[in-house]
């Protein structure tokens, strides 16, 4: 239903674009949500992007413009004369202006700073300074501070006051005359109490808060965890310096999930939506991975060259190496992925290791003897295989499941103790370890139960 | 910092849990929030459990309760008088009321609903009657509804008067006498107009609005596109019967990511948290794709079977076997790990189909020809292979590398628009196809190019 309703939106858009009716065109997107108008303006030719653009009341102009892509962004950018570069500038929240800065090139920084308001580029910077993964990076610094001792009735016509720029009035913060943080009340408290209620009978003390240090994933986890919308965020004096609000919390959420999803393919995160990044960047992504993997894959090459004459003598012996590789391979990777989002969404720490481990060894002799007995039946049964062949196959297969298992559970939890990202020991690189472990119990099973010569 | 004062909380709980010390852990407990509580409460004896929970005062024993485990809580409710649980279930929201209802068992369910007052009960059951997976099995039917005719100083009046249970009063919803929805006003909005002005002319017309029976997980991205924090529900007939808020929303995502990460994973999605759930539930979800992955690794075997002669003849070809498998799956796995992301987030469409492949094939023949250049050497100066054995295996790891990413990539769109879950479409069942086609090719180059009969 919305989507029809917005791909109709769309469409009705493009036609008033492509006819010229430009007086209807701003009517109708006066009426839309800035990101459906981002979305238009991502579509439509280039060129028509600072015509349309121009068409917007200046606080939507300011809203669809953060929601746009960076490379529509710096095209709108260039085409702006410097007054209209200020309006725009005027109306982003600090979040945005910073996160605008950071994408930029360096030249057009330059003018955007230029045209910010003295306050709005010394907030601008102050942020800037915060390493790319921080707290601090993603936070705001415009939010509502009250005093202790105002009434509710002083601190609603403060907000009423200072309030229409802040990026949210639904939480305000109780401060001392050094920033320090003393309290948090919500628009709520002060509604439902008396108006000549102190804050500091009715704020919460116990504030949860992050520091501008911290990372913000894991701020982000608490944040989820406690059902914030808003958190205050502090420096190392205790003051505080920002707030970190909800959208943004989601935003860094989905970012950091994307970057997990692509490390456990193989992948270095990209910077840009796929559909943005060119082959050559993808390729570059790529690359480096499936080389690190093709070489840990030769090792199982020269298993397989070391044991040369067993394979030769017993040719059935090939035909299960990709099956014994591939079970191998997901086993661990069932292992793996589930562990790695446990470690990511909290649920799982490395002090829960034995516990996993134990969990994972069950698991795994339910799982093998599951496997083992059904090959063993189709190896006998349709394949005709001799009874020794076929029980090197699935023994190899049991110990196989139970090895790969282990590994696959325990690599991601080693690497988040040792400060190593988790994700990066998911499917492929699990599966070459295991290749190579399950080839080697392979062989020497073979060796050892078929008495053949190596 | 956060972490350690908390596990600082956590540990400072648990000894006066064990020192008996009821009096000072009321008081610790009375400045701690819900989810720290929860988290103390699951780690404590079974049998401490209602003992503490009866320490904590209303609002704040009815918040954690929300915030815990299912197993704990079932344990709760049995150790409750009726009186208790009644007043646990009096201060729930409505939705969290109904997340409980649904997840306990039948006889609990009882006696849950038999002390909710009837109002709270016609609501609960109401929403129950949404699918599990749609939007009005997420909403809140506690919400501020406001009239056109109402002035601001109305407004606040009436949102002093009803809004302390509502779910959220930032945003009001402004209906006809049929509940109709007529606009959307913010508590921003009502604080920043003067006292006499009509709501109708303040509201915000131009309402996005989800559908009871629309897919939750479609409305939670919308509401993320929108930088939402609050977003109407309407029934078949445009009435406004509740509202979906973010925390649910963020809640909604993480479970769908984390289902979308299993299936990755070749893992049927878990109900419950993975350390909570026993060995032998996780075999169930695990087994049966290992089943179909092994079959269909018999498909590969039968290929080498088949290729039987060519294989004792040059058994050099078999020890890059796992070589060739290795990239072609992860090859495969980092196009289809992309796409079933993009698809996710909403970034890419089964109608961007032509564009992914053209983008996929220009990779493909990058990273085809970088690993083909790598290996070939690798072959001749290190192995000692001659020159003709070591371009079959150079040719067919550029061709391996092409297909695996155009399955890899085309794959998830097709289950996406035939309405399967393109997360199905991941690594385990595309490194399957692949390693079948790949030895096809393998073997079809071979014995081409080196004149060995079949």
């Amino acid at each position: 239903m919305t989507e029809n309703k917005q791909q109709l939106l769309s469409e009705m858009l493009m036609s008033l674009i492509e006819n010229k009716k430009y007086a209807s065109l701003r009517d109708a997107m006066g009426t839309m949500h800035a990101a459906d108008i981002a979305a238009v303006l991502e579509e439509c030719k280039k060129e028509q992007v600072p015509l349309i653009f121009r068409l917007l009341p200046k606080e939507l102009a300011a809203e669809t413009f953060t929601q746009m892509e960076e490379d529509r962004q710096a095209l709108l950018i260039q085409s702006f004369s410097d007054s209209e570069l200020k309006a725009v500038v005027d109306e982003l929240y600090v979040d945005d202006a910073v996160d605008l800065v950071e994408e930029m090139p360096a030249n057009v920084v330059k003018r955007i700073l230029r045209q910010a308001d003295p306050e709005k580029r010394k907030l601008i910077n102050e942020i800037l300074k915060y390493p790319e993964d921080s707290t601090g990076s993603i936070m705001t610094t415009e939010y509502v501070r009250l005093r202790p001792d105002m009434t509710v009735q002083d601190a609603i016509n403060h907000i009423r006051k200072t309030g229409i720029n802040k990026e949210t009035i639904n939480t305000c913060y109780v401060t001392d005359r050094n920033r320090k943080i003393l309290g948090i009340v919500t628009m709520r408290q002060l509604l439902f109490s008396e108006e000549n209620t102190q804050i500091r009978e009715i704020m919460t003390e116990e504030v949860i808060f992050a520091l501008t240090t911290e990372d913000r994933e894991k701020v982000s986890l608490d944040f989820v965890k406690y059902d914030f919308s808003a958190m205050p965020v502090v420096d190392e004096e205790n003051r505080l310096v920002g707030i970190v609000t909800i959208d943004d919390v989601v935003d860094v959420l989905q970012e950091e999930t994307t970057e997990d999803i692509e490390k456990m393919g193989a992948i270095m995160p990209l910077e840009k939506p796929y559909l943005k990044t060119s082959a050559f960047e993808i390729f570059k992504s790529r690359i480096p991975w499936l080389f690190i993997l093709m070489i840990s894959a030769a090792f199982t090459g020269m298993i397989i060259t070391r044991f040369e004459n067993a394979l030769s003598a017993q040719i059935a012996l090939v035909a299960s190496i990709p099956m014994l590789m591939g079970t191998g391979g997901n086993c661990g990777s069932q292992s793996s992925v589930t562990v790695i989002r446990g470690l990511s969404i909290g649920e799982i720490e490395f002090s829960d290791i034995l516990k996993v481990l134990w969990k994972e060894m069950r698991v795994a002799v339910l799982c093998g003897i599951a496997l083992a007995v059904v090959n063993m039946a189709k190896l006998i049964l349709l394949d005709n295989l001799g009874v020794m062949v076929a029980l090197v196959i699935s023994i190899t297969l049991l110990l196989d499941v139970i090895v790969a298992k282990i590994v696959g559970c325990t690599l991601p939890l080693i690497a988040d103790k040792i400060g190593l990202d988790p994700a990066v020991m998911a499917s492929p690189f699990i599966t070459t370890i295991v290749d190579a472990i399950s080839l080697l119990i392979y062989f020497e099973i073979a060796v050892l139960m078929l008495g053949i010569a190596v």
